[in-house]
């Protein structure tokens, strides 16, 4: 499927709200493959599906993951916020014919991130939170560190998650805290301030 | 060896700060028991011998481990402020002869707490934290909160370490929010309010 053919079945499926915030990370991850030597066709595609599963409710998500043996540990289930990174993984393949194995899993961990991110990846989890409708605290910062530097400003954005979620009672995934740690060990590797 | 012994030798080879705090552990995590119907021979013990490897350097903990083949993850390697609790577990067992299975995994866990942690473990994960020497904001919400229901005061130290954790850009490990989301998911289960 087109980007066009993409766009047109999104718009078909999605709130008004999040068809725009699908935009804008689309664009946004476009922004940074450009700025970071990133494969920006990928960063578009990858963009635009990020959220393909985010209007599914959380049963029936838990639901396809059981019937479609979509990969996803108990932890993950019980997170209802970030279920939608593995059920748009799946969606993606069967609904909107992605093949590409570096776009899939840039769907899949876009919410959480995960150790080792690829650069795709990066750039999907970056421009989720930084794309131009978003408002939080700190969003001028984030943005600037965005094009700066891109792991201080993922390192900076699993803080945020991280803070956010405390301050919720809600659960944690493993695998945002797997993100940040392993960022800091690099840093540290390589001579960083950290 | 008897309790007598072990705080004469704590004596001997701990700063008089720390000793002051590790009687202050001893004697909270004994009103702990007390209070849980916990065992607080045990407590006292445990209490007593938490940070006997805390004024380890880290230079010489991280050779300990090797040494000794102490059992430690990669990631608890690289966690300068946590690693005396499986340092401290082997200290325990090799210079102070304890050999109860209890005693010596509170001792290890007390940093960092873990997945479905033991009474023991709650314990004096939760008396470090809350001795009369220790101060900081909310110390005494922390200290109310600790007699009224035990895994709610661990979920609010959980928060307090994750949050100045992040602030001070360390890495978190696992095992801390293991035990947070562990006992937010029970109290779920337990169709308590998360």
């Amino acid at each position: 499927m087109i980007a066009e053919e993409i766009i047109e079945k999104l718009k078909g499926s999605l709130s008004e709200k999040r068809f725009n915030h699908t935009m804008g990370v689309a664009k946004e991850a476009v922004r940074l493959a450009k700025h970071y030597g990133g494969d920006e066709e990928k960063a578009y595609i990858a963009g635009l599906l990020h959220d393909c599963a985010k209007e599914i409710s959380y049963e029936d998500s838990l639901k396809l993951i059981e019937e479609k043996r979509i990969e996803a540990d108990e932890l993950l289930r019980q997170c209802r916020g970030i279920v939608h990174g593995p059920v748009g993984e799946y969606l993606a393949k069967e609904e909107y014919g992605v093949t590409d194995k570096e776009i899939l899993s840039a769907i899949r961990y876009h919410s959480t991130g995960r150790s080792n991110m690829t650069l795709l990846e990066k750039i999907i989890f970056l421009a989720d939170f930084i794309e131009p409708g978003r408002k939080f605290e700190d969003i001028d910062k984030a943005r600037k560190i965005a094009y700066e530097n891109i792991d201080d400003a993922i390192i900076f954005t699993c803080n945020k998650i991280l803070a956010f979620t405390i301050n919720n009672h809600k659960i944690i995934h493993n695998d945002t805290l797997d993100t940040r740690n392993y960022l800091i060990i690099q840093k540290r590797l390589d001579g960083g301030k950290i």
